[in-house]
């Protein structure tokens, strides 16, 4: 396998193709010139590759959440793949294993890093996050400590959807959903999703979910949700739509995940909770916020942020390989990677509707 | 002193006093009827009685943070006093003790106040909160276990005085201000004054303080500060007052302390705490905020609310008597308990300037 | 239902038995003399009582844990009933409720009770526990917020091994077990059955379980372990009793509880765990210990205590009536209430073998 | 500054001393040639290095607490220097920057490193600790993440002591040591002393200190303990201790620190803490210990373990510059870097007696 890793090596130097964002609506699958391969990197064969609503918003937009993309930039970080080959310092890795990738790379050097918060690390590399190339390619070189082998009984789809998963773990474990947290999701896209998911794994004994589209709380309940209030997006419907969640939860609210963002979804996230409850903020719709804080903040209902992810992989390993979350159920389109689908998948994840995860197979 | 106890109860039901609080702007010292001696009570002939921004917030608007005065009640909570009589079961104090008096009875039957978390009980009387009589008054009675014995080196208005500094205790012991912790507080009223005391017991290195008014800020510095930066009301200039704030702290704000509550003093916390920080609300200025609530979140910044405190009356008579926090030096007026007095005491803490702390002595 | 309530009352206080440990071996069904019923209280009729090792314990040395019996004391702690009466402030229960009993009565005013610890209260009123009496009787008085409404979808059984089960509970809870915790439990008696039960419930994805006993291994494996290891009771093969251990875990021990607490048990699971995990010491076994603390102190394996358990009844509920804790199979015995039955259900817990839990139905 | 820098390297690698532990009671000093510079190292002219009971108790017996010196290794690793050349990738620190070294170098890339706990690390290499060399060389090469430039009023006998002074410090952040948190430290050797400064700065209201040596003892009266407990080394005393203890503390214990770690001590530790307390095992004795651990556990006194200390020097620079610790009174002796002083150096700290912290100035 090594002298055939090697033949490929050279090949994938010269073949290597990733999806570059370009402009405006404007992805080109392009060549792609690996990196060199340090004594800790692994080369990955990528094989499963999702997209992300950041993804989307990039090619909309050429920017996310403040960053913005100047160069041409690949993109792509919700992936899975078959190690090629690896460094020469790589003791866990070798070529052929199916890994999944967790795309931030930090520095180890600072204050954040050292003490647990990596994920905060100011000079944080992260997949398709300007202007660092995302993953969205036939290979990639990535460090080895961030690729995580796949069990046996994991396909590289549920590899690539540990990203998404992460964010719901990540934020069940910093607002601590235990056996006795009941837990409201506003929010029912893709990431509301993932939390509901993580959230009943976590042990959460009640959910529900808040959408104001009929279909998402439809596979919101498919999905496992206990109960769904439908809302709108009018302000004064707020207290109306507060009792009907209480009504559905049955009993306080102890955590709440706005997984939308807005000052609608943010002040019924305050309403709702219990006196002494938290409420994270997982979506980012409004930067700028007008919501009830004062009389929240008075009951000690208190406003945990999430950035991203840290220390998940393993977790979600666990968690998907052992049947207690079903990731696979997210994928509603899988597309190849010709320039004529990727354009195709980027167009069905933008126009939402029925799509909820789409999948690349590589 | 038993025998001379009785005949003071005696006295007392006849005689008691109070500072009723019985319409906008009008406070009347009329009898008040003391309630009868529970076996776990204590009878306390109150003798330093502080005024605090909500009772005069009570005095001008028959309301304070969405509790409403009804009916005639009496006013006043931060106190202290001695011991006139004890219950049959009292173990701990007998007539004569100087006592710190915490103003919250909880139920001690529901989930709150059995996990330790008794201040948000439900089911919470609080001094001068509608509709429970406060303690500006010759005697009050009240449950053994909220009254504290204070050290001989501490006087009854230090003792008073543990009411406010338990606001700032329990904010920086929530926010868990220790050693590394950079404190930035937003507001430098009484509020603002005991949790910079509170922060630099607690071991905050560097602590910075923010204010529109200059003669606080010099007030600030008296009592501590490190550095002070003086603010507009001006929305546009945040992104100075940041830099102002960076610059005066040399290092990343930690956590920030907003004891103003307003759009301002928030979005100024927000903004200028560091990655993975914390923001804790303590002020109340405005109920609805606007907020760039998402940047922070997305940065890790925690926003954590208070409501009063819990535990707090050992460390604080620990803090008082060790020399550790000098409180003393917040008095700026005292008056007796006439009905001139009373008064004249409300108006002068309502004018504010250079009034912090004015004290009633009994 | 008020006046049957009353009638009843002075029935009971005339037929009102109780099982009376008397000395060693000595157990009596005899009159007992309720307490009057409280304004926070209710009066309880009996229907379901547990035995638990320590009831056994008390009747063979009239002592347990340090507790001595000086006075005659009835016997019995694991319980639920129906409510006959309800005391003047009682609101949230009425006659004919099935409750679970927590056992505990606490002071609430003590610095433990106040901080959430109240299982710590140095005034602690535990049934059985000596001078206080216990619950195996007719009827008994209790205060209403330590009795918990059973759903309708469980038994009165299931009610009182709320109790036992809390021990696991609280285990899990105060060793933060949870979604990648892999536990060790070493002890397969009731109490580490029970905390097999929580930890699987809390989400532990290993569960490898240890005893001298091949029966009791089985019925381990029977109830959900995911391994078991059978030890010796000598020193000498803990070595190769831990390879074992690491081995049928397949991964490091995140927490190990030591449910016999004997020099070799603990000794085992201060080696089996992994460098910065926990053990946490639930059985009795030994008073002083011989074990090598140092090297696991020095990777930083912490060892926890825990002392019965706090507010575990709402979660225990939850659990049992979610299905997703099944305690009847624990039930491997049932009795009545008579002077045989009784002395014939304590041989049968006291004999072991095949006993796990026995039960009485009154 | 360059080009001596460049200058002084070439002739460091020349002429570069170390002290070389060679075999029992061997210690010679012989050239020792450093590895190369990485992009991220620094290189380091030591200035000053303190003896640990470890580096002693590696020349007597060529072990310590496990580790097994196979091969001739340097010795020394409490170390501060100055910068001589950095990196090409290094942008924190140029040469002459005067900084302190932690003195552990660790892999970033286990579950231990990536959640914070670094000291955990399996892959940890550690100065002086066999394999790896220590410090008390003329010059050494470092990462330059560990080193930590010293402010302008901090001496490098100062930065050379944070290293010991970290061992209190993270004693006490693991042990939560706060405003309310009475303090008994039991051991007054050098690093019950540290513990005992550390802990006076994380606020300990109280501290108690227990040793069996007078000298020991009025040296920790000296440096600021409230009191001292002197004992004996007799099983048969320990409650008669506890008494004094308790009556020396005036209140119950809240966390002790076992700085000796025999039998007797954690036993006295154990015994004299209070219900729901900590203890934390610092010092390391005896490995395999009696104790009475079950009545310890019984009362929910945690046993914590602490493995050198992680995320310290920055706090250890800001507590000794801002006068907070002063961890100068410490040193005892001074030596040079001859062969002859060395030995000496050693033979005095390994005599005890008024010997504290033996300090060697390069």
């Amino acid at each position: 396998m090594g002298k055939g890793g090697m033949s490929r090596v050279e090949a994938g130097n010269e073949e290597n193709m990733a999806a570059w964002l370009l402009g405006i609506n404007t992805l080109k699958i392009q060549p792609f010139k690996l990196p060199s391969l340090g004594p800790y990197d692994v080369r990955v064969s990528m094989k499963a590759v999702g997209i992300c609503g950041s993804d989307v918003h990039y090619l909309k937009h050429m920017s996310c959440a403040g960053f913005v993309v100047k160069e041409p930039m690949v993109i792509g970080h919700e992936c899975a793949g078959i190690i090629d080959e690896v460094g020469s310092e790589v003791k866990n890795l070798v070529p052929g294993d199916r890994v999944a990738l967790e795309p931030q790379i930090t520095c180890w050097q600072c204050d954040r890093c050292k003490e647990g918060r990596y994920n905060l690390c100011p000079d944080v590399k992260f997949f398709a996050t300007p202007p660092v190339h995302g993953s969205l390619a036939n290979q990639v070189v990535h460090p080895a400590n961030l690729c995580f082998k796949l069990p046996d009984n994991m396909t590289l789809e549920e590899g690539a959807l540990c990203e998404p998963l992460s964010v719901g773990v990540y934020a069940c474990r910093k607002a601590n959903v235990g056996l006795d947290t009941n837990v409201l999701i506003v929010g029912a896209g893709p990431i509301g999703l993932v939390t509901m998911l993580a959230a009943r794994a976590f042990g959460a004994p009640r959910i529900v979910m808040v959408d104001v589209d009929d279909y998402r709380l439809s596979v919101a309940k498919g999905l496992g949700a206990d109960d769904v209030v439908k809302a709108s997006t009018n302000m004064q419907d707020i207290p109306e739509e507060v009792e009907k969640i209480t009504k559905a939860m049955g009993a306080g609210v102890d955590v709440t995940f706005d997984c939308a963002g807005f000052n609608k979804t943010m002040s019924t996230a305050l309403g709702a909770t219990r006196t002494g409850g938290k409420v994270c903020l997982v979506g980012m719709g409004h930067n700028e916020m007008s919501i009830p804080l004062t009389p929240a903040a008075a009951r000690e209902v208190d406003v945990i942020g999430i950035f991203r992810y840290q220390n998940t992989w393993p977790l979600c390993l666990e968690l998907i390989s052992s049947g207690r979350i079903d990731v696979k159920r997210l994928i509603t389109h899988r597309f190849g990677f010709s320039q004529k689908e990727v354009e195709e998948a980027f167009e069905t994840s933008a126009r939402g509707g029925t799509a909820i995860k789409v999948m690349f197979n590589l």
